[in-house]
């Protein structure tokens, strides 16, 4: 048995509260992810979930959302899964006076504000709700007893950055950079072994964790092939974030060396990458594996107010962990200067393409 | 179906973190009744819990404890269960390589500070956790899926103030008082009618969660038959404060109508009054239902740290609530007060009695 998830140390999560700076406040892209995929995951449930399975051995159905900081989007993308397998269950169903009850967990690493999660869930859910800290990289349940697991931009967080990216003496050492973008080969390998580990395991804890028959939701950004990677929606954030540390770094306000030891611990998979990991692990079934749109259109972020919202969102969900590596004096410079390199980004190559992985799996 | 906590107005919780008046720091009369119970607890799990029955329909044990705060007291208690549970297996398998897994969810109001709990759970536990928000007077899990409740010290919180206490045209309005301590009849009842209700709802919601054969494990104050409950230690100890408050507003500090108008949610049982409610419940069987000590001797009260540090759990316990109705300003001015009373009562007569009832519930 278990809980192994408490051996791996973990990550700072989001940013907690309610205020300005917040992820409640600040989570617009993922909730454009979730309504982008609200139609995929019903007919997901409608054409693939079995009920008749899964409630053949429980009177419950256990539905989790994996990295589900603080909501609302949590909320919404759980409701919206509740209605589909309400209506699935009329249609498999006759007699719908023996409803089955639903129980969420909802998951996220131990730093996350938890209390913000539990003062902000819906008043009249009909579900029991339950909060899981700890990370998805390792066991969080009992074997056999989920029956859904959904997760929506989580899956592209490494357990931990890969070591050798701080080995000077190392060819993946990654100096002057904090990520992967415009990096020699050795370092994107580097990225991509941490990540399909991470992934293994992840998939090998929810196999155990799931009953057969049971439905895997996960949205999360993809790179599609023939496409750089700084060109994406994703790369194009982080290296604004590069540029303006580095900018930084050359006026001395912070080191050389602070900014080459700092690594984001990310990584963007392609659809065949993910496609091997899970046919190597072996569990599931695949019923969906495609890219889609992130819900973003250029559009959209080429006013000035979204550019802005989308400025707050990277430091909703980066601020701790830059305050923890470069301390907290410089955070407000920082994006200041994130802010105006937006500004001056030529958008229109950017949130069109389709960027995100959307994948349906059942469990064997 | 459920949840139906969601819509009792939930009371404040303990005080959270873990800073001087915490409930982290402060909980060692808790403590101590974990401590007194742990043997009493192996002996009902050696005796009365029939795991064939339970492993029949699940390879999971869910334990919950109902109104957990933050810790430490319920890790202790619920590595305590799980070690009985785990030495009756031992007793009543030959195949102990097919252990069950434990999950155990830990239960407490929305404004119970989960963050804190969560960072505080045991690195090396050997269960999966989860963190369920709400009151126990409400429906908190699916049906049939609870196979251990455990609570301790914290059956006595209503889950409100009963109403009439507050009403001026009535019997029961409860001026110049905050409990009903040296109350008329028409107070006490008002209480006891509240709290007969409060559990009724808790026994009836319990008994739906629970699977057959499942075991209730409940802790908390009573009132020993024939002895004033001004001179229980809980009476004590309230009637301290409301003296302390009745002081403050002789001198203008608070109102009078303040005063009149806070009344403590708590009410302390007898154990006829309990066993009845279970009995009228009907879906348990009594397997143990006694009067115990808490475990705090008259001897430790009479040293000046021990006062000191049942002063600092009063204020651990009832500084939220207190703050709410009065203002944070006059909070350490009452304290001090408080601590001085203390400190002059005549601690002989206090906890050596048996204060604590100790029930012990089968699911029939």
């Amino acid at each position: 048995m278990g809980a192994s998830a408490t051996t791996t140390p973990e990550l700072d999560a989001m940013n907690g509260g309610d205020g300005r700076f917040s992820y409640a406040k600040n989570s617009f892209l993922q909730g454009h992810s979730v309504n982008a995929s609200k139609e995929k995951i019903g007919e997901a449930i409608a054409e693939k979930l079995d009920l008749k399975i899964l409630l053949s051995t429980s009177k419950t159905i256990r539905i989790v959302d994996v990295g589900c900081s603080v909501g609302p989007n949590t909320f919404l993308a759980i409701q919206n899964i509740i209605e589909s397998i309400e209506r699935k269950y009329q249609a498999q169903y006759l007699n719908i006076n023996q409803k089955p009850e639903f129980q969420v967990f909802f998951n996220d690493l131990t730093s996350n504000d938890f209390n913000t999660l539990f003062s902000s869930l819906p008043p009249n859910r009909q579900y029991f709700a339950a909060g899981v800290p700890g990370s998805f990289h390792g066991r969080l349940f009992p074997e056999g007893s989920i029956h859904f697991f959904y997760s929506c931009i989580a899956l592209h967080i490494l357990s931990k950055v890969p070591e050798e990216l701080l080995d000077m003496n190392s060819p993946s050492w990654n100096k002057g950079r904090i990520h992967y973008i415009n990096a020699p080969d050795e370092v994107v390998n580097a990225y991509a072994t941490q990540y399909a580990k991470g992934i293994e395991i992840f998939l090998d804890a929810r196999a155990k964790e799931m009953v057969s028959g049971g439905m895997a939701v996960m949205i999360f950004p993809a790179n599609p092939t023939g496409i750089p990677y700084s060109q994406t929606f994703t790369g194009a954030m982080f290296e604004l974030l590069e540029s303006s540390l580095l900018d930084m770094a050359k006026e001395g306000k912070i080191s050389e060396a602070q900014v080459d030891s700092f690594n984001l611990p990310m990584y963007v998979p392609s659809l065949e990458e993910m496609m091997e990991l899970v046919q190597k692990n072996g569990c599931f079934d695949i019923e969906k594996m495609e890219l889609t749109s992130p819900g973003v259109h250029a559009s959209m972020t080429n006013t000035s107010s979204m550019g802005k919202a989308i400025v707050m969102h990277v430091r909703a969900g980066m601020e701790r962990m830059l305050i923890q590596h470069f301390g907290s004096e410089i955070i407000d410079e920082l994006f200041n200067r994130y802010a105006k390199k937006f500004e001056e980004f030529p958008h229109h190559v950017l949130p069109s393409k389709k960027v995100q992985l959307f994948v349906v799996l059942i469990r064997k």
